[in-house]
């Protein structure tokens, strides 16, 4: 049976997503869930549990409470990390990498107790530099750590799709390229529409710059019109993208992965966005035969912030 | 195409329900969603339907956000009234049926521009008398206007699972009666644990007051955990519900219905939740044919309580 693990249990992805994860979303045998959150959010979090127990979901074995990470992360076979500490007014970059390391450092030893064969998803930002602060507290080689693009990707799929009025399942194999961050780059050089090539039609139309602009400041808007950020819709691209680790499929998705195999001269030792597929085997593979070179230069924003971040918490290992 | 709409859409069950809905919980073919809040959160609403498009979800037609019942209703399908005038501090029963019949009268109105066969549910609380409203300003007959007792099935449901460490289904066939509130009765005389009689078990066990009381009581006890009340677990079984009216089944399930053709003796004017079935034509039957004599008493509590709210709306019709 699998052992699914959240972190930040008590926050507002969490309550989309796990009920989500109880409807049989991602997987449709019975599994345990094991839920962390801080100590001052155990009461809550019994809240939560209570809620679950009331939907009696055949799906549902058994439910773990805790704020002791070895606790939750034994025997993991799913990890949805969504807990992090939020960036607070006037808080420096810096003071945000320090307590989310702490953080980190912590989680990423606790993980070396996850089942076999693992996988791992950070969407607690910043999910990239999180997710590297993870890999390099990991001594193991069979657990796969990503970090979350997909939230990114499905907004830039669906503003494509409504650009050209089409339905959304005929946008494919769009790329987002980089850092969660507005540093981020919305590749279509190798993305269709229905038989067109998606970037001729944008170049055609000079919507290009709109497709970026839209996907990087996307998360600002909701947060304009809703008062809160994004949370529903960051726990169905959670779902979504472990659904994609999950399955075989030659469908390009957008994954935040540790970039040392890359073969686009990317800076070797950083979590980085690219496209990527699971083969008949079940393993991540980079898509690795694009032709990047006349449009390479858009992916330096995110190395260059990546790398500032990873120099900040390089210190703090 | 179905039209699937949802009142209070802003809420707090809106933002769980609508997203399953999404990912393909109730119907797993292309809906339209209709959303209707009052004109202050229409702002809010926009935000909401920027996370429904970020979903990239095949399932999702269009959206449509509105103030205007009229223009939410018209040739709905599947209704989810989930919005209702919240109870405040210091306020009147009295006060509170008041304020909700303003609103349901009018949605009571504009319910007669739904599609042919469309299927009601009422989650806003006073659910039953709310369903009550909607049903006596309803000139149509092909409508079926069912509330909720839902949650408070699946609730006592792993309850019983609980207290006798069985999976959630091994529990069958457990009926609520009544209103959705403490005057509601478990009834466990027709139901199951695998081969034993649920009833025979509890009563041997001393156990029946303690089902009552945990169902009765456990919106509370979640309130008092989370500091919220339920909202995930009353979306959950919202779509539970609409599931049972969907799919014909001889499982009982329970729900508020029209009280008009029942054959227990209960006031023919009432909501009243009883065990129901959708037979081989898709259509709700009451269960009938149970021999509740011995504990009819039970379901007074809840017939006085119902026939005292109706007494407060019908001088407001």
């Amino acid at each position: 049976m699998k052992n699914i693990v959240i972190t930040g249990a008590c926050g507002q992805i969490a309550y989309s997503l796990i009920f989500s994860l109880i409807q049989g979303f991602l997987i449709k045998t019975k599994f345990n869930l094991k839920l962390l959150d801080i100590t001052p959010m155990l009461p809550q979090l019994e809240g939560l549990k209570m809620e679950i127990e009331d939907t009696a979901s055949p799906l549902v074995n058994h439910v773990t409470l805790t704020d002791d990470p070895q606790a939750a992360f034994k025997e993991g076979d799913y990890f949805f990390f969504l807990g992090a500490f939020p960036r607070g007014p006037g808080m420096e970059r810096r003071d945000l990498l320090e307590k989310n390391s702490q953080i980190f450092i912590k989680q990423g030893e606790a993980l070396n107790l996850a089942a076999p064969g693992a996988k791992v998803l950070v969407v607690g930002n910043p999910c990239n530099t999180n997710a590297y602060i993870l890999h390099k507290k990991l001594k193991r080689k069979d657990i796969l750590i990503t970090s979350m693009s997909m939230l990114d990707h499905l907004r830039a799929q669906h503003f494509l799709a409504s650009l050209y009025k089409v339905a959304v399942e005929n946008i494919e194999n769009i790329i987002i390229w980089g850092n969660h961050s507005k540093s981020l780059f919305v590749d279509t050089h190798y993305a269709s529409l229905k038989e067109d090539n998606l970037y001729s039609l944008l170049k055609a139309d000079h919507l290009e710059a709109k497709v970026q602009e839209h996907t990087q400041k996307r998360g600002e808007m909701v947060i304009k019109a809703r008062g809160k950020s994004s949370a529903a819709s960051a726990a169905n691209a959670a779902l979504e993208h472990m659904k994609a680790l999950i399955k075989p499929s030659n469908q390009f998705f957008s994954c935040g992965i540790y970039s040392a195999n890359n073969p686009y001269g990317i800076d070797k030792d950083l979590f980085f966005s690219m496209p990527c597929i699971i083969n008949a085997s079940g393993n991540l593979e980079i898509v690795g035969h694009l032709d990047i070179s006349s449009y390479r230069e858009h992916l330096e924003p995110s190395i260059k912030e990546l790398q500032e971040e990873r120099h900040v918490v390089l210190g703090l290992l």
